[in-house]
């Protein structure tokens, strides 16, 4: 029950349009207004007392005032300036990577430091190996789980969700930050195989929205819905860009992974911010005195006058193709994993109990694994992922061939060099443990990224490809005077990025390996090896982003395939749901019950009326149970009793007018019901709309949803100080609605029944409601590429298909996806048929899900009545949350 | 009157919306019709032949037949595949691209030969020096006139104007292909201060148009125009990339130019096509022997240990404020020359007549000043572009200071070196006379870019700068043990990224300049300045591109500017035309035409009725146009005629049914007409619009309009042979029509009047009119900043503003444009007072639009009868093409 309400958690979204409306929910309303009082109470006064302060002393130094009040004015106008906010956030994220990175290499020296001073006794060595990540990775998911279980994981996916326009929960807040900051460092520092740039994404948006809120204190230009978004998307390039010091590569990948339509005026925002943040992060360097200047990460120091031979290229073309295949692979892995874990129910309900079992036991097999003087002897596994890569990015050739016979192996070179193997067994055995231990941490609970292990097996295989090269061509390919040797480290820097590019479907890895390396000399070997991954692992295999999204049961919409030549023939006809309820100009209470009854469809038609079907705009469900709710309500039933008793008898005035003080007092003391109810402009603007207050089923048992809702308020853990107050005033409201209910219900149930049976064959008035004007009409021939096109252009969930003012269907989410996916498997499997076993699993569902909707567009096109998509519908995603 | 003319067909543009609607003009539609038939019948048998021809051979080798035929099936399937085009695109970019380097540097050897030939006779030597580039010049502007004057320029405002959707006409055609090919080979050879990376993202598209026009013949799936959208995006990308030899740099600077919403699925497009040509580019330099292997194009090799100081960065953001500075007055120049140009009337009028005289004369004041042994020696004049750029990369420090006084100025590095002064003064001399020359040379009618003029000028300031630093810290600025020189080549890579950055208001010039040059070990010092010097250019000035849409008047939509705070203010309502025309379902022919005078909107609204307003659709003018004219078309009062004649006197049968014979012919000669008139279903598919054939204001002069046209069709130069069956075939249809009216022009003009009087009071039958049943609709209370987002978005060029389905207003990019433009001078200047007249030009005439759009507003508020917007109205963006 606990994981199943937590998954529902995690599953109630909200979709906020691009245009005409914006809807937030209670609790971060609620939220939101008792920080902003309590900041206006407390934190807000104290920049102001200066000023204030002077006001009251004596007019001396009136010039002077003057002057400090009007520079106080300038730097407030300049602190609403956008590259302001960036440059804050650039400095913030700097010094946060860069004390993460700081802690992170403390905590695994700590790790080096007991592992050397155990070297007397190898057992205590082993304990002191392996207790020390799982303590870090316990207390890190513990952590977690405890303040913010939405710290979980890589954050990209959400982040992607987020960018779309869905508002997902608590996934921006502070106590997310704090969890995922130091989740992360924990689970950094434990030396696992894991990343930290999928949660910089994440930690920089929520760096961001913080630093958005603090800033809207000095001015009012950061509450807007759109801005946010635009400094939303350049919080996520400053996130990579921090990480790696790239600034470039951070900002293509950052647009690759989050967006689907990019707009170029964010552009130079991304740039911006994710410039001078690396540039903060490396000059932290230089004044630690890591570094003597600012230099590349990963510095590389190739031979620039002949960097490869033309004859290397399909050398470099075999790692894409490779890598291609390795990364649909690992995508594949890591989802086997995640749904093995959730099918077993036995393991699950072990694991459940024991939250913290799962991560203890995977360190300790994945230490015990890399324990240096056990199996990690063959597998380097004394280095830390960042020696890791400086050895495979190393310069010189590991494999003794020829003349190099005289190399030595030096530091931390002396790693990969076994006594009784070869490189050779040493990379292979690397490649293969690492390529499932990564796959297996990365669904560990705790804060955590898959691009650095990637990259570095990706690494370790260009190093293979590139050490075998070498020991075949000992003296270079090139036949020419000169001898140009192979530069195994080059192929390593192909391999990281192909790998990387591979696993996460992008081409801008190539520009991040450019940049960690400080060299662009192998650029075009990189790009042709990135592009070959990409085509391959893209025709394979979704990303390991949209995998997660899919896992998460985010909404998303899937990209159109490379051949996508079809969907230009499918039309919107052929996908559109043609018998969608509507709710008309003229109709009653009892058809809009009727409607909510009969659909789960989050948005409404308006139509003229059910003869013409002029479309005239969309209701929110959430609006038509408002509407319902309201009329049926108990404050409605009193105030009739109480007009029928002031007619009835003039006398008894004294209880009636309790009654009407209380209901009075609620409507004010609820801060969100009564704007439901505000004319057109102003709701237009910003309303808040309120799941829990506003039951869907507009049907009488009130008292129930209360209840109910009261409970699921004593349910919450632990309110924090903001919290407690929107939850004070939730309680008082809910006590009053109980309180009053109490008073009023000296009716009987027959005689309630009796009035809403009355109250339901009334007119409906709409002029109360929240009507969006303008929804997204599409016609029937619009192609299912534009559609895709218009869908994701605009984050839209469902569009009206209109054929000259005439409602005639609707296209969702939902059937856009089906149509896509279906055709993607109706299309048939191209020539690859080792590995088509790979995309089973989602084909089979992908029809079985097609034919549901096939039985349930049957089914609806058969009954026309009402009440018949009973619970348990597979309406799922188009739920309104609060159900 | 030949260049107004001229002016107004290169302003002749169709908006093409993304959902709903596809329109084509006639005349690329008849010559594509013609060029299909001429192919199929021609061309296309060939490679058919093998195959039929095995038919009628004897049946031994049956096997092989079905072999051969199912490759040659599989072939052609494969054709259809993106990656197929993309390669075949990236190939044939590649061999352009490589082929006329080639030219171009053979040109450069020939002009370079003969001065060194003639070194005997100053004179001679002079002559020979100025001739040569005048002559290339001339052709070059004289061929491209008469070829195709499409070709002039760069290429980049045309293409970001086509990506917004709109048809620019006769731009992506073979003939400007070879013009612009040949053009630029000898503009480029002339050794004038001109760039080839414009018009190489032109010739990549119309290589891309032809390239999927001929492919369209082995597949059907090149017709699509949203995947023609897509291929150009991709297709820029390969200009720029094939270019430089930098696929990364060249993807996003493509997008940065072109897009203003870019989709991250077409980003491997770029990417993939880009790569691919770029090697081929450079594998074919390595074939020539020019390269030992695959390396950058301007290779620089400074020191990887220590590229820069961190003391040095003040330098390099002084380099990006004042290339900043420096970019925005580039812009501002070119822009100037140009007006002047074209204000100074008798110079106009002179130039006019002798048009190539303007090309020469600027090509001999270049060529005299540049001129090696005159004025040219200070500033290194016998340098080519190429050369110039090699020598300011150089790694040694030219300024002879302290340890440096050994340095000998070496090869081609001598140029700068002047016996009678130092290095500084020709720096400077070569930075102040490039700088006029380029900001000149660009406006000349050539095909020809100003990147690479500008990317030099920037390097020789970067050099500047770098020797100025050098000279200044003989030792450098770092005070350790070790000496670490300050390099002025990484000067200069810095100043040429950010001068190029701030002409073209792009950041990846960043990239361009590390895939140029194979190194990144500058990028925080080039990505600081690329970025200041964009943010100080784009306060000041808008981009290269921008202004030369301005100038030519193309259709754009302006960028939010940086502090865009006041757009969230702004809302629809406050900007929007509230009295517009509309046409409503029920009205009369008569209001068609009362319609048709009264507005000169490109797109009419279709309204239930003028009551309830309620929004159905949207109409285009030429619809209405052709509805009426049918209604009033000779034909049909033939028709009438002779049912009159016929009911009258059954005798006289054989005069009408000539008559009739002839209209039926000429029905079905016209390949446009009877489309226009098809069912609503395959209307909306794809319906060439002939904006020649249907006249919009529907009155009675046919014979008068189809004269014109046929004067039209005859002053047409040098019809090819596709055109030549187009034109055939509109011939004779012209002719028929004018000989039907002839025929049937036996009504007095009295009973024509009283007949088209009747005809007009008659209700329209909107049956046969293809409306547009989704035109997107915007609320009251969207804000600017949503509505910009959505124009740029979508390609609008108008949308409708409807409340709960009722019709209040429209807004059109016009409106749009002068609310963000007014809002931005609105707002007042910023704190920059030596450089705000830079902004007053554009500011004064926006102002002046403003108010003119007041008047017209209060004019249509108070006037509300039709006929008062009159010829010359100020609604010339709307104009319909063909008027």
């Amino acid at each position: 029950m606990a994981s199943e309400s937590e998954a529902q958690r995690a599953l109630q979204y909200e979709q906020t349009l691009m245009y005409g409306r914006y809807t937030q929910d209670l609790g971060t309303f609620a939220k939101d207004e008792a920080a902003r009082l309590r900041l206006q109470e407390g934190d807000a006064a104290v920049p102001r007392r200066p000023s204030e302060l002077l006001e009251y002393t004596q007019g001396r130094c009136a010039p002077c005032r003057v002057c400090a009040l009007q520079c106080q004015r300038f730097l407030i106008s300049k602190v609403g300036e956008d590259w302001v906010f960036l440059i804050l956030l650039g400095l913030v994220m700097a010094l946060v990577s860069w004390a993460m990175d700081f802690a992170i290499a403390t905590c695994l020296q700590a790790q080096k430091w007991m592992y050397g001073g155990l070297d007397t006794n190898v057992l205590l060595q082993y304990m002191a190996w392996v207790t020390y990540p799982t303590v870090l990775i316990t207390f890190s998911a513990g952590f977690t789980q405890i303040l913010a279980p939405q710290a979980v994981g890589s954050g990209i996916p959400e982040m992607k969700t987020i960018l779309r326009g869905v508002v997902l929960k608590e996934y921006l807040t502070f106590k997310t930050f704090v969890a995922k900051v130091i989740g992360l460092t924990c689970a950094l520092g434990s030396g696992m195989p894991l990343g930290k740039e999928g949660p910089f994404v994440h930690i920089a948006s929520m760096c961001a929205t913080l630093l958005s809120r603090f800033l809207s204190l000095f001015g009012g230009f950061y509450e807007n819905e759109a801005r946010n978004i635009e400094m939303l998307a350049a919080a996520c390039a400053v996130g990579v860009g921090c990480c790696f010091a790239a600034p470039i590569g951070g900002v293509l990948f950052s647009i690759e992974v989050t967006s689907t339509f990019f707009a170029v005026r964010n552009y130079w925002r991304g740039f911006f911010a994710a410039t001078f943040s690396a540039f903060i992060f490396r000059v932290l360097a230089v004044w630690n005195k890591d570094e003597e200047t600012i230099t590349a990460l990963f510095k590389t120091r190739f031979r620039l006058d002949f960097p490869f031979d033309l004859q290397e290229l399909p050398a470099f073309a075999v790692i894409g193709i490779a890598s291609g295949f390795g990364g649909a692979l690992f995508v594949y892995l890591n989802r086997k994993i995640v749904q093995f874990m959730r099918r077993q129910k036995t393991i699950n309900r072990f694991l459940m109990k024991k939250r913290l079992l799962f991560p203890a036991l995977v360190t300790l097999i994945i230490s015990t694994l890399t324990f240096p003087p056990g199996f990690g002897q063959f597998m380097a596994g004394q280095l830390t992922q960042k020696d890791t890569l400086v050895t495979l990015f190393d310069n010189q050739t590991w494999a003794k061939q020829g003349i190099n016979d005289e190399f030595e192996y030096l530091g931390i070179l002396e790693a990969w060099l076994h006594p009784r193997s070869n490189v050779f067994v040493t990379l292979v055995v690397f490649i293969l443990m690492k390529f499932w231990m990564s796959a297996l941490a990365t669904t560990i609970p705790v804060p955590c990224g898959a691009f650095m292990p990637v990259f570095v097996i990706g690494a370790a295989f260009g190093r293979l490809v590139g050490e075998s090269m070498a020991a075949w061509f000992p003296d270079g390919i090139h036949t020419d005077s000169n001898i140009y040797r192979i530069v195994p480290g080059g192929y390593a820097v192909v391999g990281a990025a192909a790998l990387s590019g591979a696993v996460t479907h992008t081409v801008s890895t190539a520009v991040i390996v450019f940049e960690l390396t400080g060299q662009i000399s192998h650029i075009l070997p990189v790009m042709i090896a990135v592009i070959l991954a990409n085509a391959v692992a893209q025709s394979l295999q979704p990303s390991l982003y949209d995998s997660i999204i899919r896992i998460k049961k985010l909404p998303y919409l899937p990209e159109l395939g490379w051949g996508h030549h079809e969907k230009y023939n499918v039309q919107v006809e052929d996908i559109m749901v043609r018998d969608i309820r509507y709710v008309t100009l003229n109709c009653k209470y009892r058809d809009l019950q009727q409607v909510l009854h009969s659909t789960k469809m989050k948005n409404l038609p308006l139509v003229e009326s059910a003869e013409s079907m002029i479309l005239l705009g969309s209701i929110e469900r959430t609006q038509v149970g408002a509407l319902l709710s309201s009329q049926l309500s108990p404050q409605r039933r009193v105030m009739t009793l109480r007009q029928k008793a002031l007619s009835e008898d003039g006398h008894r005035l004294s209880d009636p007018s309790i009654r009407f003080q209380i209901s009075t007092e609620t409507s004010s003391g609820t801060p969100a019901r009564p704007a439901l109810r505000k004319p057109l402009k102003p709701a237009l603007k910003r309303v808040p709309s309120s799941p829990a207050d506003s039951p869907p089923a507009g049907s009488a048992d009130h008292a129930g949803i209360a209840l109910k809702s009261l409970f699921c308020a004593n349910a919450a853990t632990e309110p924090t100080e903001a919290q407690g107050t929107a939850y004070q005033k939730a309680k008082r409201v809910r006590i009053s609605i109980v309180e009053e209910m109490i008073l009023g219900d000296k009716m009987t149930p027959a005689e309630i029944l009796e009035w809403e049976e009355q109250q339901l064959d009334q007119l409906v008035d709409f002029s109360s409601a929240k009507i969006d004007p303008a929804p997204f009409q599409l016609v029937e021939h619009t192609s299912l590429h534009k559609t895709h096109t218009i869908f994701s252009l605009l984050g839209l969930d469902h569009a009206f298909v209109t054929s000259i003012g005439r409602l005639v269907g609707m296209v969702s989410l939902k059937e856009l996806r089906k149509a896509i996916e279906g055709s993607l498997t109706g299309k048939g499997v191209k020539v690859r048929p080792p590995l088509a076993s790979f995309r089973d699993s989602t084909a089979s569902t992908t029809e079985a899900d097609t034919t549901a909707l096939r039985q349930l567009w049957d089914r609806h096109q058969h009954h026309h009545m009402p009440r018949e998509a009973g619970p348990g519908g597979d309406d799922d995603d188009n739920t309104p949350k609060g159900q």
